[in-house]
């Protein structure tokens, strides 16, 4: 476990709570290593302590020590019957707005009349902005074991007919190493490249840039890289809009500094691309952890700032609706400089 | 699109929101056919219409008609633009509660603070509890195909030497197929077959029952099935237990009658259960549509009611905690009578 406690000392309780047996809440996660349904409570002057449904209490004890029953029917019920059990008193509890919807929210707020709700969302994406080194660890796998699959993929590329088949590849490859994918691969081919969310299709591969967006997540920690490569044979003109995007997000990388504001890094790129800058319509990068999307954002407007021990991706992007799409992406560490912790190439490969 | 309108008059305007790129608005989904960022909106005498970021409305018109650019860092300046221009003049809003956080709905009164907020998550649980021909179609096609797959998986099982390699071919088969997978495959075996929600662990595939729950997604819609088998040779007491829950099962979807209350289904269950009814620790059924787990809910104090056209699970199970576990399952659509749209046979296989 993390670090069973928030610093923040005005919040009496803890609750976090997943209730969709498919998804899982990564704060919960962060703490307990546990994905099922349940609820995660952190009580000001006493141990943290997981509830799971009965049917999930053997699974949880596999990863957290301290595992009560929770009645996901009477949930209610149950959470006070804990607190009562334990002694624990609290007028101020914490949970996190961004994990619960408003149903629960306004039952919550029924059932504990007397208590203060405070949202602690903003403390929990904080808390986990920066990466302790078992974490950094965990990142760095994610991204060697992407790099090698990519490798492959690229040495295999000849064989891929359709886009799916290269999605196909990426996702087989990823579960042959145990592992699971960070978000569905992008494999976007021809004019289809222009749109940076693509879903790769059951269609031929066409001729030109070809986007091949993949992370992998290795023992819940995620991986985020991209390569365009390019299927044919790149003309000058080619070529030269691919590195002069190539140059950008290499200086971008190159010139991070603690500190730096990340909206001014975002501002640089956009100054960087000149007239292309218009193309470019996503943010420059993201924070990656447990979740493929975590802070740092390095977007216009955000108030983030470098620190030592973020990853985070920087992935600059040129797309054309209905011709053609550019995106170099890398998942870099901060540790006094930037660190690129995905090491496929990047020139530009014809295939 | 499936039917625009909301049935209820007292809501001026739906609004539906996705924010996040990696996952999506089912309801949104079953109006769009659209899986990204966006907002969609229903306007009581309008036409409903899309709102999508610059960067996904080339994506967006590919599935729906009416799509309009949606700043998501100025979320509420996009939606009242657009209302302005579009004329819209609404006093009381439709949101779905359970797919949108705190943080938003937070947001969204202080918005539009003369605006009557009201919840209609039930209203569109309630639409999609109920399947349209065209989804029925597609739901057919989701359960032949895991038919299939399964088939396959059992032909080749003496090959498998790890859970994860079961779960492997599964997935790598609904790749093939160019599915998706409705949820990660459970495989359990020997006693994790105990744990209903295992993930399956690259370890040696112990003997004794082996649960393998199973489905796949086939153009939007779910399949969901699992089937119990035996690793070595079952002795005439497990085969009994079987057999026991074989017969429950096929009773159970033998007699479903229109009309019947789902509590009383699932009450059924418990009692053909007699002593192992403490071992079944789940629900019974969960309707099966665009989600994994929609309406209907076979469970106590469910308040559903079984209607023509709807698709659901009947899956009950015998979990003996440290020792084994059994389930049965099959997605059934009920027409007049349930017919069982998972046509994997059930007797017990050995291998």
């Amino acid at each position: 476990m993390k670090a069973g406690k928030l610093k923040n000392k005005k919040i009496d309780l803890v609750l976090l709570l997943n209730l969709d047996s498919l998804n899982y809440n990564p704060n919960m996660l962060y703490f307990t290593d546990y994905k099922g349904i349940g609820a995660f409570l952190i009580p000001k002057d006493k141990k943290p302590f997981l509830m799971a449904p009965k049917m999930e209490v053997e699974r949880a004890k596999k990863t957290f020590k301290k595992v009560y029953p929770l009645d996901k029917k009477k949930l209610f019920d149950s959470l006070k019957g804990i607190l009562k059990r334990k002694k624990i008193k609290f007028k101020v509890l914490g949970i996190d707005y961004t994990s619960i919807n408003v149903n629960i929210f306004k039952s919550l707020k029924k059932e504990f009349k007397k208590v203060r709700i405070k949202d602690i969302s903003k403390e929990l994406s904080n808390q986990r902005k920066t990466k302790a080194v078992d974490e950094i660890n965990k990142l760095r796998k994610a991204c060697s074991i992407a790099d090698n699959i990519l490798k492959n993929c690229f040495k295999n590329f000849k064989k891929f007919k359709t886009e799916h088949d290269v999605a196909f590849f990426l996702e087989t490859e990823t579960k042959k190493a145990t592992c699971d994918l960070s978000f569905p691969p992008i494999v976007a081919s021809g004019k289809n490249a222009s749109m940076p969310h693509y879903e790769p299709q059951n269609i031929k591969l066409k001729k030109g840039f070809c986007v091949i967006d993949f992370g992998i997540k290795y023992k819940g920690y995620c991986s985020d890289i991209t390569r365009t490569i390019y299927i044919g044979k790149p003309n000058e003109k080619e070529k030269e809009i691919y590195n002069f995007l190539l140059k950008i997000q290499n200086n971008l990388i190159k010139n991070i500094k603690i500190n730096d504001k990340c909206e001014k890094i975002y501002n640089n790129c956009v100054k960087q691309l000149k007239n292309y800058s218009k193309y470019f319509t996503h943010g420059l990068g993201h924070g990656v952890g447990i979740e493929i999307h975590e802070l740092p954002n390095l977007t216009p407007n955000s108030k983030d700032k470098i620190e030592n021990n973020m990853v985070f991706t920087i992935e600059p992007g040129i797309y054309i609706p209905n011709r053609f799409g550019i995106r170099i992406e890398d998942t870099v560490l901060f540790d006094k400089k930037a660190i690129v912790l995905t090491k496929t190439k990047k020139e530009l490969i014809s295939i």
